[in-house]
């Protein structure tokens, strides 16, 4: 978590209360919490701010101003601006992906920033000198213009996702052994015997094809005792048909256990 | 762009109209266009989804409302369940990065769905049931709970860039030949000891270090050309001082032509 805690965003004269929320959020769903507005446009409007943080209320609170982004980012190494606009010395435009793992890198030795400018224009050719990089998000032609805390949170989902600190949810069940799926096969094909579903000639047959719709993913113990339970009652249903159909006496018989 | 129209983000009973005009950019932006919204909880706010989306207004305009999620997704093979809740049959979940190339295999075949629950509880165990897969954000334990339009905009840029469609900007000159390098810094050695910033016996050790600076990003032959000139007008400009200094006769002499 170290590395995130040194990248600040820096938000050159945001002007919408909401989306400086939306950014707090996004930046704190992704770990961050160094926040910066340079040449702020005038007082924020804290409130509506704040209704968008939600949760992410640390993150606003926590934020400095500072008069212009030079100040913004006077501590900071590695300066990324991220630009949406294409024009001279802008075409050395990388994208987040591509930055991640080298802003992750720098961020272990000194402070990084993150710098994203106006809702309107963007960041001017003045504050992109100022930078040391430019990233650019990929975007479709028709509509490359994204709101300000997407942005971020792209440029942020791939800082969290590079700095490789989520841990994608595990099966919690481990996968059955070939033996216990033959054991559920085996119980299938009497039951869909005994149940009038196919021929004894055709079984193998229609066997291949239930095998293949249950081998499409990994199946759990979990699932194959499912299953397995399913085929037992199924063959136990069968033969509760079959023993009623011959008239022999006596109530029930128990279901089994499978 | 064929596989990405076949994408259908589907909202379920959407609270803030605010967040549909959100969501609507971020389709547009990423490339996609068909949005459906399932079980919706009142007559959408226009007026506010349309400030939002901004020029995505077509996507909003075009968007479809069904009475439930069975009937939003009933063209759909392939459907996919966003949710943030862990749970019973949810730790199958992937990650939007681990379903994307997936998704748009799917794409290719048949209409995929991508589902995305209410802003204040998520999709629920019902509406997971009817979604044959389950995809998971990666976030930061601290604050897992993501804004909806934030939400979708992750998983269409996942889908964007695994679609491949995004031209990174290119170096619009190439990068210089060595011979070239090598005239720009034989110019700066006599430059910097013509105005005396280094002596001949330290000349070297004092270049290796302008190599390593300079060395390293890519030096494009626009920028060795400039380096170049630099260097000439600065021995230029000591010859200069050499020969007023020395009291010749005569006017200025013509600038260097690097």
């Amino acid at each position: 978590m170290a590395a995130l805690d040194q990248i600040r965003v820096v938000l050159v004269s945001p002007i919408y209360a909401g989306n400086v929320g939306a950014v707090c959020r996004a930046m704190k769903n992704m770990g961050l919490r160094d926040l910066a507005i340079a040449a702020p446009v005038g007082p924020l409007d804290y409130m509506a701010a704040r209704t968008i943080a939600c949760h992410a209320d640390d993150v606003l609170d926590g934020r400095r101003e500072f008069p212009t982004l030079s100040e913004a980012v006077a501590d900071c190494g590695l300066v990324a601006g991220a630009t949406g606009r294409a024009g001279l010395y802008r075409e050395h435009a990388r994208t987040p992906r591509e930055w991640a793992p080298r802003l992750l890198a720098a961020a272990a030795d000194a402070r990084v920033a993150l710098v994203f400018g106006p809702e309107d224009n963007g960041l001017s050719t003045r504050d992109l000198a100022i930078c040391t990089q430019i990233v650019k998000i990929p975007v479709a032609p028709a509509y490359p213009s994204i709101n300000l805390a997407q942005a971020v949170m792209i440029c942020c989902y791939e800082l969290y996702v590079t700095a490789g600190l989520f841990a994608p949810p595990a099966e919690k069940t481990v996968e059955a052994a070939s033996s216990m799926r033959e054991t559920m096969f085996a119980k299938w094909r009497a039951a869909l015997l005994a149940i009038g579903f196919m021929e004894e000639d055709k079984a193998d047959h229609m066997m291949l094809g239930l095998r293949r719709i249950l081998s499409r993913g990994t199946l759990t113990q979990k699932d194959v005792q499912i299953l397995l339970g399913m085929a037992a009652q199924t063959l136990w249903c069968a033969g509760e048909l079959r023993r009623v159909r011959s008239g022999a006496a006596g109530g029930k018989s128990d279901p089994p256990d499978a």
